[in-house]
């Protein structure tokens, strides 16, 4: 078979925001069970100078919609970023998982060698599509899946690495 | 050019491995600044049934050997696992950056197709390679990276993300 950039990020989107679902689900559970707010729970950072919950949830889908967008050579879509609910969190994810269908492999084709230009604090960057996947869009997507995880466990949400691998 | 899964393996885990080195030496550098002890950090969890610190780092290293080795077609090697110090730690890392150095392109090539079949809890699973490096070796690889990193920001270690990015 011959390899693409889609399969290798499309199914790991479409497959890890599935299991955010499931995050997002089994915290509301929770919540309900010990009776609390999720509105703490999305609110909720691992340090004061880390983004919260909520936040890791918007930033995965961004880097989701960015690293299909750049790939498919589409202009990224702009997101406003006011989910606060566990609701408008999930409607969120759907939104990305509801994008992910509309990319083909047809359109990534190819993409490993197609410049990807990155604003960023300092200046832009220009990485061919493989770097921009090896060193930014997988590690940022992995990144804030693991840590919305981890604010979870940190707060006694029973979920295990199972629900994390799907 | 021609995607292989030694493209979006191998120059991952050796970037990724040099940040989790990063990580190990300002935690030490701000245990020595504020005048604790690395040994709580390697404890260190972020719920009582999570695994530590050290065996965060540990595991990563783990998923670095299985996946290189099972793609190369190669037995996957068996080290003990005896690391607490954070000395040990950065040898543990060094080990698996020395193996990535041995593993060639050639020896991936066609890995996408190869059968790999590992052992579960409750029985063996056996998956494309392509499946197993998408389902299993990146996601477990970036959950135990980005947990180790969580941990360490948890207790105030002054990191950031461009630390984590690389």
């Amino acid at each position: 078979m011959s390899l693409s950039l889609y399969d290798v990020t499309l199914p790991v989107f479409t497959r890890m925001l599935a299991n955010l679902l499931v995050f997002l689900d089994k915290a509301e559970a929770d919540a309900a069970a010990r009776k609390y707010s999720t509105e703490a729970l999305a609110d909720a950072r691992l340090a004061p100078d880390m983004i919260p919950f909520r936040g890791q949830v918007m930033i995965a889908t961004d880097h989701v919609k960015g690293c299909v967008s750049r790939l498919a050579g589409q202009p990224v879509p702009s997101w406003p970023d006011e989910e606060k609910t566990f609701d408008e969190l999930r409607a969120r994810v759907q939104k990305a998982l509801d994008l992910l269908v509309t990319i083909t492999p047809e359109a990534m084709q190819g993409s490993e060698t197609r410049e990807v230009t990155l604003k960023t604090r300092t200046g832009e960057v220009t990485l061919s599509g493989l770097d921009y996947v090896n060193q930014r869009a997988m590690p940022n997507f992995y990144f804030h899946v693991t840590t919305a995880y981890d604010i979870l466990r940190h707060n006694g949400v029973p979920l295990g690495k199972s629900d994390f691998i799907g």
